[in-house]
C-alpha cells in the first residue's frame, strides 16, 4: 500500500480540487491509501455524499490557516497544526506514509521539507524540478529552480543524476538528454562552475549528457532534462511561463480591436482554446523536490481536481518505482567526488 | 559633427543593409559623418548608382572576413584587418570618432570593446543592455546581460545607474522605473549579491529604484530597466525571445492543420503580421554596450537596413545626449563604495 498526505488547504480552490483529486485518484489505484490534512469538519463536510472506500482515506485535523504574506520560515517555525506543516510532520514522523502532495506556498513547502524532513545518503542538496511542455509535444524537466540560490558544481552534477531518473521513472523517457544551462553552447562558456560542471557531466557514463543549452532553445525538444543553479532555472521557468502567459494576453486583447479579427477567431475558437490549455502548466503535473528522504510534489496554487490528481499520480509513480533508492544508488558511484 | 563607424560585415545581409541604413542615417542627419569598414571594392560597388553626401561618407578597407565559428579571443587577437575588428581599434585611436555599430558575432564585438576600448573613468566593469518590448507598448533595458557573468553587487550598482541614464536619454522614458531581478519580490530574496544589491539600490536618491522582480513580470510593462548578472540576465532576454519565436512558429503550424483555422487566418492576416513585428526584436534597436568609453552599439544578426538605421541613431542620441559624461557625473557620486 503506498500512502500519500494531501495538504487540503493552501491552493485556490481549496478543499474541493485536493478533495476531488483525492477521490479519482483513489478510485483508479487499488493500493493506494490518502490523508487528508485541514479542517476536519469543512473536510467532512466536502466528502459528504460522495462515494469512496473510507479504509483507505483518513483526515488529519490541521485547522491553522497559512496567510499569504507570512514567511516561510515563520510558517515552520509557527504554524505546526497548518495543513500543510502538520503534513510534513506527519511525513517525517510516519514510517507507513511515502509522500506528500500539496498546492499552497512554494516557500513554505520548501523550506518546511528542507528543514524537517532529511536526505536521500548521499544527497548534498534537495532540489526543485518543474516540468514545461516543449513544442514538439514532449516534456523537460528543470532542477534546480528555486531551492538553492547558490551552488557548486558537485551540487549541479546530482541535481542532473536526480533529474534524469525522475524523467526517466516517472515520464518513461529513455536515457533522458541532459543538459547544462549556460550562456553559449561551447564547453569553456559561462563561470568557473558552469566550467567545471561541463567536465564533470561529460565524464559520467551513466548519464546522457548532450552539452550546455542556451535558453532560448528550452522548449525546442531538445533536451529532457536542464541542469541549473536555482537562482538562473527559476529565470528560466518563470520566464517561459510569463512570456506565453503576456503573449497569450496580447493576442486575446488584439482580437477583440477589429470585428475582422473577432470573426477570424471565431472560427479558430478550438485552437485558441488548445493553445491555451497546452501553455497551461497545470496540465503537466507539479514541481517534485527531489533528494528529500520523501517524495514531497509541489502543484500549482492554480490546480484544479484533475491538477491535483495529476500531481498524486506523480508521487504515487515516484514509490512505484523507488526512485529514491535509485537516486542513492547512482549517487553513490561518483560519492567521492562530492565536497 | 558625430562620427560614427559601421561595421559593413558580419550580419545575415551584409553589406546591403548596413550601407542602406547608413545612407539613410546619414540623409536625415546633416551633422552625422560615417566611416563604413570592409572590402572597399565590394562596398563601392554596393554604393554605385546610389545618391548620398560623399563628404560624409568614407571607406576603410578592411578585407578579412570572420568566419562563425572562431572564438571571439581568436578574432581579437588575430584578425584586425576583419571590418570589426579594424573598426574598434579606429574607434580607440581616432579622436574624432565616437561610435560603432556592428551586426557581427555579439562574442566578439563585447571581447574587441573591452579589451580594447577603454572605460569611462568610474566603471568598473562595462555592461551588455538589450532592449525588449513590453506588452503595453513601452520598452525595457536588460543590464547586464551577458558581458559579466560573474558579479559584484558594486558592478550591479553601476548597471542600474548606467542603463537608468540610458533609458532616459536614448528612449525618453522619465525617470525611469529601475527593478532588481530576483526569485522573488521580498527585500530578503536572493543571494548575498542580491540582498546586498538591494540595499545599495534602495539609498541611491537619484534612482527611481522599485524592487525586485520577478521575471515572470518582465514583459507587463511595471518596469523600464532590470538590473541583473549577465548570466541570469542573458537567461532573461534569451528565454524571451525564444519563447516568443517558438509559440509564433507553434501557431503558425496549427493555423495549417486545418482548413477552418486557415480561413480564420485569412481574416486576421493582419493582425499575425503585426504580432510578428512586434516580437521581431530587431525592431527595436541593439544592444549598447554601456560603460565603455567610447560607444557600441550591437545590432542583430539579423538586421535590415532599417534595424541598422535604428542602431545608428541609438549611438547617434547616446553622443548627443553626452550619455558617458552623464554616466562619468552620476557613477563619481558613488564612487566610494565601489570596490
Amino acid at each position: 500500500m503506498i500512502k500519500i498526505l494531501i495538504d487540503c488547504f493552501g491552493g485556490d480552490h481549496c478543499p474541493e480540487a485536493p478533495v476531488q483529486g483525492a477521490l479519482s485518484a483513489l478510485a483508479k489505484n487499488p493500493d493506494l491509501h490518502l490523508i487528508l490534512t485541514g479542517d476536519e469538519a469543512i473536510l467532512q463536510k466536502e466528502l459528504e455524499g460522495k462515494s469512496y472506500d473510507a479504509s483507505r482515506l483518513e483526515i488529519v485535523h490541521a485547522p491553522e490557516v497559512i496567510g499569504c504574506d507570512e514567511k516561510p520560515t515563520d510558517v515552520v517555525r509557527l504554524k505546526r497544526n497548518s495543513s500543510m506543516m502538520k503534513a510534513i510532520i506527519l511525513l517525517r514522523d510516519r514510517d507507513d506514509i511515502q509522500a506528500l502532495v500539496s498546492t499552497g506556498s512554494t516557500g513554505a513547502l520548501v523550506t518546511g521539507a528542507l528543514v524537517r524532513l532529511g536526505r536521500i545518503p548521499g544527497v548534498i542538496r534537495p532540489a526543485f524540478c518543474p516540468i514545461l511542455p516543449t513544442m514538439d509535444g514532449g516534456l523537460v524537466g528543470i532542477c534546480d529552480s528555486g531551492a538553492n540560490v547558490e551552488v557548486t558544481s558537485a551540487h549541479l552534477r546530482q541535481f542532473a543524476i536526480m533529474a534524469s531518473l525522475y524523467m526517466e521513472n516517472v515520464y518513461g523517457v529513455k536515457n533522458p538528454r541532459v543538459a547544462l544551462l549556460n550562456v553559449g553552447k561551447e564547453a569553456e562558456k559561462g563561470d568557473e562552475i558552469r566550467q567545471e560542471t561541463y567536465k564533470l557531466l561529460r565524464e559520467m557514463p551513466s548519464l546522457n549528457f548532450v552539452g550546455n543549452m542556451e535558453s532560448r532553445d528550452l522548449l525546442s525538444g531538445s533536451y529532457d532534462v536542464v541542469v541549473a543553479d536555482g537562482f538562473s532555472g527559476n529565470v528560466l521557468v518563470k520566464t517561459t511561463e510569463g512570456t506565453a502567459l503576456e503573449l497569450l494576453k496580447k493576442l486575446k486583447k488584439d482580437i477583440f480591436s477589429k470585428t475582422l479579427y473577432k470573426m477570424g477567431a471565431l472560427l479558430m475558437k478550438q485552437m485558441f482554446a488548445d493553445e491555451k490549455e497546452f501553455m497551461n502548466y497545470q496540465n503537466y503535473g507539479g514541481s517534485v523536490l527531489l533528494g528529500t528522504s520523501k517524495t514531497v510534489v509541489k502543484g500549482h496554487g492554480s490546480s484544479k481536481a484533475v491538477a491535483v490528481e495529476k500531481c498524486i499520480e506523480q508521487a504515487y509513480k515516484m514509490e512505484k518505482s523507488q526512485l529514491s533508492s535509485q537516486i542513492e544508488t547512482e549517487i553513490q558511484k561518483y560519492e567521492h567526488y562530492t565536497d
